[in-house]
């Protein structure tokens, strides 16, 4: 039977609503059941949709341990795999370990409690204990920490017949997309496709049917930059080498979209000032954590707003029509300058464009922001003149906000420019910093121009 | 040679800085010799970042029309590629979109001036064009719009033997990554891997070692649904399938990963009050249209927070002190509002999380705002006391601080949630309508408690 997935069937709430009941009947073998009729990556997602105690419930009830290990690899997602395995023995989650690829084996290692991983440590067959030791060396955000090392290769003099009986030989469980081939040394020489091989002669040697302008990636290679060579160039896998070109892993497009969910999440979440690793938390107190330091940053701002709105206290009382239009001429500096600066983010962030290129976009931002800022002006001044019939306060309000809104615009523009340039994170610019750094400067802005209309022309606002 | 891309060779700036020098001088033939040597993706790149006059210098430069092709389809910006081939004369247009997979040509043409669109058309071969006709029929976003329907597919019966020889007969241009099954009326059965035909019997029938259990689309799915079938199951294509079960085109990761990208650019503009399609637009006027609904939105708001203002003028006369917190619980409520939705959309965007998942997720921000509003309400209230002195006032402070904190992470965590359930997109509750809303929301909480002390404790603020 063909199956065809519609919109219905990816929706697992009714399994979760099935399995929530067998748990309160504590029906183990009915929860096994139902779980093994499951693909992997179904039972994945409704192990992430439970509450951790019926996680562990269903974990402990699923019998097939392969299905059991594809389930948690299908998790992507360490800290719970690593919460699930602590409640099995340490034999059994050593076991899971090893049908799991190295790379995301390593991974939940390193997620797990020290006394237990001690002890899972103890029960993993030594080849594999030594391959996880190797890829624990390499930094999680490395492509030597997300490739897998159980890659397959041939050696460029083979003919084609031994490299197809190489194939034939091969462990069921390595998957092969493309065919690597190495010199004696383990060096890269180019790759294959299966196609090539199914197609050339096959007497032909590996060497001559080989295409030999490979693109390939050092191990320290950072996540964020494989991710942007794989998203260029179209790979469906891109090979590892050390420094001295040895092929030592392959990382496969699935992982890379893994990466571009997971950087993505992160960019948006730097915006905001908060970090990704926010979503995996449980725990409040380390919630806080992340989220306070902007908040902070947002408190200092906002107290300057205050003094500002304390120093011209004197203008606000003179003229009390003024704080009514205060919210708008904030506000409106504040959204439109977050709407540059996430527009110049997400140009750094998508990695397509050069210097030239984000130049271009900063350009069409300017323009605007002098249009926008225009048009809000005008509606602004309209706005004070037909509530307030207050033609020298329109004057004021249609000016203020023009100028706030067109300079929160350059500062959102510029300010992540500015910080890559100088190698710091554009996220720094955080939306709380520059909404405070936006409300001062409207504040300023508007309540200057007030006091100035005030004393040199003697306007009544 | 083994090109191992390291951070470097990935920028383009010094060949943009080249080729700038050789239009000037319009040494066509220069900038031809320099973009042949390059990759076709690294020339889309470059195209990127050019500007326009340099986009259609360069593109003329290049003479290998299958160069030409392939840089186009790299672009992956239908309206970019369409403004260059409008430059070229309508019979080579032709030509290049014929040897651009059929699914992105369809959209390239899509985009194209009518008048020229009409000329290629004349041009392009009777069977492509049919092919573009067909394709043109399914909505862009849909599986239909970008499956490739150019695929591989062999017929049940066969033999493995002739199966091979099926693929060494097939265009080379055909990208074979899974070899589909289907019956005499092209209906969709199953699933070879190149690999399991290299390793079975060859006189075995095609049937018998077909994956049946296939995962397949219907034409009519969302690109995003598509995205996220294909990133759930790890796949590296999917079939596309009609209603019924004709298997009708294929939709690789390639193309996955750009749905995601572009996706997730959407959910971000949105966020913030735009729309991606700002980022491919070079019309002021066209931008000002995304922008400004959501700005009038907020204009809106904020004069309704105006009008607070102007309603508690009594009580900020009696208290000059009140407006110096004003701005700190304005921003800190929208800080917290903008984490908590952002959170919140973002999770139902990932699409990982049924409803059950998304109370855990809406759970932890509703503790979250507790805790992180009780802090700054305890911040707020030292810093009340510390720098005016007064107590009722730094009580009036921390209690609001707290209210409007937990109040607008209440409504930003629910709001997109209520949203999705009454099938609006999420993403209205836009970054520019949730900050209104605190703001008047903590503007009225500030001011009517500060009013309460004053009128029945008497206090002095």
């Amino acid at each position: 039977m063909v199956k065809t997935i519609s919109k219905e069937h990816v929706d697992n709430e009714v399994v979760i609503k099935t399995i929530r009941k067998l748990i309160r009947k504590e029906a183990k073998e009915n929860v096994n059941n139902l779980l093994s009729k499951l693909h992997p990556a179904d039972i994945a997602r409704i192990l992430l949709n439970l509450a951790p105690d019926e996680q562990i419930f269903s974990i402990k009830a699923l019998k097939d341990i392969q299905l059991k290990a594809e389930a948690i690899e299908y998790l992507d997602d360490y800290k719970v795999a690593a919460r699930l395995l602590e409640q099995i023995n340490p034999e059994e989650a050593a076991r899971i370990l090893e049908k799991i690829s190295p790379d995301k084996a390593a991974d939940i290692i390193d997620e797990l409690d020290e006394e237990f991983e001690e002890k899972v440590q103890q029960h993993l067959n030594p080849q594999f204990k030594e391959e996880i030791a190797k890829l624990l060396r390499y930094p999680e955000d490395s492509a030597g920490g997300i490739m897998n090392p159980d890659f397959f290769a041939i050696d460029k003099d083979m003919t084609i017949e031994e490299a197809l009986e190489e194939i034939r030989k091969a462990s069921k469980e390595k998957q092969i997309i493309y065919v690597y081939v190495v010199d004696k040394y383990g060096h890269l020489i180019g790759v294959v496709t299966l196609r090539a091989l199914i197609t050339a002669d096959k007497n032909e040697k590996i060497e001559n049917i080989a295409n030999t302008n490979i693109i390939s990636v050092r191990t320290n290679m950072d996540q964020e930059e494989v991710a942007k060579i794989v998203e260029k160039y179209d790979l469906l896998s891109v090979p590892v080498v050390d420094n001295k070109n040895r092929l030592v892993g392959v990382i496969t497009v699935d992982d890379i979209i893994d990466v571009i969910r997971e950087e993505t999440t992160e960019d948006i979440y730097k915006l905001i000032g908060t970090s990704q690793e926010e979503f995996e938390e449980t725990r409040v107190l380390n919630i806080i954590k992340y989220r306070a330091p902007w908040l902070i940053m947002s408190l200092i701002g906002e107290s300057i707003s205050g003094t500002v709105l304390k120093h011209f206290n004197g203008t606000l009382k003179t003229a009390i029509s003024l704080s009514f239009f205060m919210p708008l001429i904030m506000a409106l500096g504040g959204n439109t300058g977050q709407q540059s600066q996430t527009i110049v983010v997400r140009a750094l962030a998508l990695g397509k464009f050069d210097e030239s290129g984000i130049w271009k976009i900063i350009k069409i931002q300017i323009k605007t922001a002098i249009s926008i800022g225009g048009l809000f002006a005008i509606l602004g001044f309209v706005m004070a003149l037909v509530f307030q019939r207050n033609l020298p306060l329109a004057i004021v309000v249609g000016s203020s906000l023009f100028l706030s809104m067109f300079l929160s615009t350059i500062l959102g523009a510029f300010l992540p420019l500015g910080l890559k340039k100088l190698n710091v994170d554009p996220a720094v610019a955080a939306s709380p910093f520059i909404s405070a750094m936006n409300d001062i400067m409207g504040l300023l802005i508007y309540l200057s121009i007030a006091t100035f209309s005030i004393k040199f022309f003697g306007v009544k606002l």
